[in-house]
């Protein structure tokens, strides 16, 4: 299974790797290097596999906007049917430019802004996921303030253990995230004696790239414990249960999760309390659907490593050196042999690889490189660290393609800095 | 000495902390937040620092760009009579956006594409420091294509060993960065031999943040010993000995270092070669003369934690979360009363902080922070992640600032995604 999904969308065509009907060396040609190649068809069978396994409840899949914001990405899942999930005003906004309406977006995060909020009350968004009493509070008096009524899930803390990167835990006792368990009744009853708020929904997102089904189980009956208590204390705008996003995928030997397991563990609990269930999966839907395409600029020998050096950067793509994250990585047209290296980026850091004491195949100047893997906090993640300019992004379906953001030129680095300031006084 | 290179620029005037004559907060009502205010004094007061102590030798000082790369930086520097250390076509681009000529520019980094050396080539620069045989061989080509003689530092690795994060070590045995010591005499001698490259200079460069001096002499003295056999043999055009940057700055308790003792243990080497000295100061010159200004949008309680949450993230500032790196926080109008918490970013990543379980001022939503020691490797690293708008730049001359960097707008992020993609066949 997991190769499976791991070549979502990629295969050899005499040799050549090719995203569905498109060798990656045509696309290079046409856009450069480096960049970003999603297949459209990757993405939607993760979408169909995840929306028919929990196709037994009524259910809603919002997009977690932030894996991948691409406007193409996102116009795409929403053709299929799918909300978003956003975390950012940003985020609103490009949702809203792809198509979506206010009535198919949840708004998540620790710190949305007083102008956040208003902004999506004005666009009649679905849910706020309300991260603190302080949020709710604020978000009380945003609503009043424009004669509305703001719908809110509170997003709880169910203080699971779940077993990932640190950086990517979310839902265990004392972090950032949620409302802590013992606080959510409280903080429940207060959203409900409010004027300009309607409790519709209570939610959990318990972390990222989780492959086991104990911590969404444990997480739902905590969640499903407090909706029972409402319940009977007469909290009657209660529709949502929002169980976040997390689902794992492959990136070397991780264990994918699996969609039917998932939803045979989820569904019987959420279908016996009569809430609609939502999920937010971000890197599931696209993970698996993009490689990062780099050309080898250089290859060098130096105190017993072999080196490759390749034209995309940790400005391109950070996880490896953020995350400590693996990346399979392949010859777009293997030459033979093999070849142990370093593959690493042209930024001035030793922390800029992509990977470390690698066994690849054998790679000379000018060829291409496929970062397998590279859908998710990938091109998102991107920066003009060094000056570089941002890489192109593709979209591929069947044999066509499109270049759907073109890569900055050097014009778009300086276009924000005047080149006479207007200076003030204190 | 600490405390006074960390408060470059930086006072607090009647309790409020001001950048030279500017409080904080009056910056914050005209640019917003997150902002990053520089002080061109703290700037001006490094580089004259750097530029006395090394005096007694015929010297050149070129900034390192990628430090801070704001064209309101260069130009202040270059009116100081700086020249740069570029590492890529976009930086060149804002080099010469800022009034540098190609004479003020040198060229370093292990992955220069064949495209960057055309434009620094015909930008007439001063220096590419070459990093291997092939872009040695590469330039070479190039050159000839140009009709041109490319001027040629090699960047030897010393392989000296430097106690600093293992990211920003550069100059030990086995990394990307440099020709290694015993293939440098072999290199050498085949850009002598070459019809388009003139060998003008060695060069080194051992690391970031290093506020020892031996690993410094060290270089140095392999760097001369290859001079003088060069010399010996004939290399008539050798004029630099280019010893990069990496002098430490004050974050916390980091000793940083005395321009004084670094001149001391290197102008000797350098004047008895009759080599000019270039240095490539990057970190030293802007990193303390920098602040982050962010706003606090939540406190929050849980898991027997305080949390302090503001509206600048990880993809505003990566570095604590990137090499956990120490940034002192503090108050702008300081309340009374101190705090022990976790100062986090509104990113949706656990890995998206300032600063972990830190005793700081006491600060309630609302009130301004800022993040100290900002000024390099800051704006420069900066994202969309979570398609967050990019912060402001601010810089201050006494009295009077300016906003040389605008804020990011929403139609900012989707400016390179076209509504409708040209789709075309493989």
């Amino acid at each position: 299974m997991g190769e499976g999904v791991l070549s979502a969308g990629l295969a050899r065509v005499d040799g050549v790797l090719a995203c569905e009907g498109v060798p990656l060396d045509a696309i290079a040609a046409v856009a450069g290097t480096p960049a970003y190649v999603y297949s459209g068809g990757a993405i939607r069978e993760a979408y169909e596999r995840l929306s028919r396994a929990l196709a037994p409840v009524r259910h809603r899949v919002h997009y977690s906007v932030k894996a991948n914001s691409s406007l193409a990405v996102l116009r795409l899942l929403r053709a299929l049917g799918a909300g978003v999930d956003i975390v950012s005003g940003g985020e609103l906004f490009r949702a809203r430019r792809a198509g979506f309406e206010g009535k198919d977006i949840v708004f998540s995060g620790v710190g949305k802004t007083e102008g956040e909020l208003r902004e999506a009350l004005a666009a009649g968004i679905l849910l706020v996921n309300v991260e603190s009493e302080s949020e709710l509070r604020l978000l009380d008096r945003v609503a009043g303030s424009l004669g509305a009524v703001a719908p809110v899930a509170l997003r709880v803390n169910p203080e699971v253990r779940v077993d990932t990167h640190h950086y990517i835990r979310t839902g265990e006792r004392g972090n950032k995230f949620g409302i802590p368990y013992e606080e959510a009744l409280a903080t429940a009853r207060l959203a409900l004696g409010m004027a300009h708020v309607r409790l519709a929904g209570l939610d959990m997102h318990i972390g990222s790239q989780l492959s086991h089904l104990d911590p969404y189980r444990e997480g739902v009956m905590r969640l499903l414990e407090l909706h029972a208590t409402l319940k009977e204390e007469g909290a009657a705008d209660l529709r949502y249960c929002d169980i976040g996003g997390g689902l794992a995928v492959t990136y070397d030997t991780e264990i994918p999760m699996d969609a039917q397991a998932f939803a045979d563990a989820v569904l019987p609990l959420v279908a016996a309390s009569g809430l609609q269930l939502i999920v937010e999966p971000g890197r599931f839907l696209v993970g698996n659907a993009g490689v990062l395409v780099a050309r080898v600029l250089y290859r060098k020998r130096s105190g017993g490593r072999d080196y490759v050096i390749i034209d995309a950067g940790m400005n391109d793509l950070l996880r490896p050196s953020h995350y400590n994250a693996f990346h399979l990585v392949e010859a777009v047209r293997p030459r033979g042999g093999r070849l142990t290296a370093d593959v690493v980026g042209p930024v001035c850091e030793s922390g800029d690889f992509v990977a470390l004491d690698r066994d690849i195949e054998r790679v000379e100047e000018g060829d291409l490189l496929a970062i397998r893997s590279a859908g998710a906090y990938g091109y998102v993640m991107s920066s003009n660290y060094n000056s570089r300019p941002r890489a192109a992004e593709v979209m591929v379906e069947g044999e066509r393609f499109a270049i759907v953001t073109a890569r900055e030129r050097y014009e778009d680095l300086v276009r924000l800095e005047p080149d006479a300031p207007a200076w003030r006084s204190a």
